[in-house]
């Protein structure tokens, strides 16, 4: 497929962008052409307001009306109607604006570990991986590393899903395992299991790691030797009634980052 | 459509059978019928041990052989195979049994308010619904009254993302401003807003309300004069870094939870 050349303004979408643009919900287009989309006024108003690179917008007018004249000089823009934003949307129903934007080189993450780092080993669901980095975003957490089986974050259900924060965490992609080996001497790994001590009774380092485990499996029997402290989040039971056996890997990280900056407040 | 008969125990299933199961995806086939589908030997195994009225199992031989004795002598059984699990199925991945089971009657939500009750205005998405309902078993909230435009939590996608939970907590629809007026006179209503008071320097009161907003427009209008007292679950900003606007649904509503249950400990 020919990568079609974005124009600097221009009133009509060509069927090779459509064909394009279409090809970027798939991984593997992703990965030839390392771009991928995002949509909507609010996820692009973050984007404009990002260090990220846009390769080109397709709007309808209205939305190029009120907000052309923030976007860099150099984007190419393309107007919509629509119906035609319709055929390029992932959406349900589509919002007014498509980006096409450029997909940051893999860096390596920091070493020196100054604040809460998320270890991601194996998220799979990518509501779950949007909402975890939206979630960090809000407490303030610069850095995630993903196990190289997550899900790719710029696929359009991730990057919908974290409604914008996607510009802002930096998100790494490692093989945990040698990343812990190297990496993780001296310092705290917390991980969530069942028989973990209460996080609410836990004095906890800011300082450290936290491993998230996969959604149905947890996690990795790889991983954990470099676990050091095991916390758990305490279901909250009353006389014999049986509650739900975990929570979604999503509100599990939510909760231990909330009691992170709880307690460091 | 006719409904079919779902026989004692079958080697095969019917045409029927196959059409009937699929139209349980949507909404009004699922009230005309009064029936709905779950999915998975996890939630299959929570709905044997709960009070719902199974009608009929379509599982393949293994897991017949394993869990069968376990169903009630009652239950219609139907072998089926790979290829026909995967045809009834909304999964990706078709994980050896579906059930279809008769939907409880919409009761009224108990007066009394000895525990938190959650408050769900117009949440939509599916997967937020089924991780609410999952969280709130998890911090053993036995009641969550939505209003009449929540997603339907019989929704495949919702009752999946349960994992079973839907089993166990209490879900009722009512006109959420009705039943305001009605029982909330005295009672504490709480409300999540951006202004609203740290919820970790509140001293939270368990017998009360707590209203969830929808996804993108918040608390309604109507709702907001309910709202005896405003919490926020802060941020965590430094030097000038701009954070996510908000929360996802769900996640603030674990939040929140878990506050109030970290307190009463």
């Amino acid at each position: 497929m020919e990568i079609p050349n974005f124009a600097s303004f221009e009133f009509m979408i060509s069927k090779n962008q459509i064909q394009y643009i279409k090809s970027l919900s798939i991984n593997k287009f992703r990965r030839t052409h390392r771009e991928f989309i995002a949509e909507g006024p609010k996820i692009i108003d973050e984007l404009i307001n990002s260090p990220f690179n846009v390769k080109g917008i397709f709007a309808q007018a209205e939305w190029i009306n009120i907000n052309g004249s923030a976007l860099p000089n150099d984007t190419s823009i393309t107007e919509v109607s629509e119906k035609e934003l319709d055929r390029i949307s992932n959406l349900i129903t589509p919002n007014q604006v498509l980006a096409v934007i450029e997909m940051p080189e893999n860096k390596k993450p920091p070493k020196t570990i100054n604040d809460l780092v998320l270890m991601l080993d194996d998220i799979s669901d990518p509501g779950n991986m949007g909402a975890i980095i939206r979630t960090a975003d809000w407490f303030g957490i610069q850095t995630i590393i993903c196990s190289e089986n997550c899900v790719d974050i710029y696929n359009p259900k991730v990057v919908q899903a974290t409604m914008g924060s996607i510009f802002r965490v930096g998100v790494h992609y490692e093989n945990l395992e040698m990343f812990l080996s190297k990496n993780s001497s001296g310092k705290i790994v917390y991980g969530a299991f069942q028989d973990g001590k209460n996080i609410y009774q836990t004095a906890l380092n800011k300082k450290s790691l936290v491993v998230i485990g996969n959604e149905s499996k947890g996690i990795s029997k790889d991983i954990i030797p470099y676990i050091t402290d095991k916390v758990s989040i305490p279901a909250y039971t009353f006389s014999n009634r049986q509650s739900a056996e975990s929570l979604n890997a999503s509100i599990a990280t939510a909760l231990i980052c909330a009691e992170f900056r709880r307690q460091s407040k």
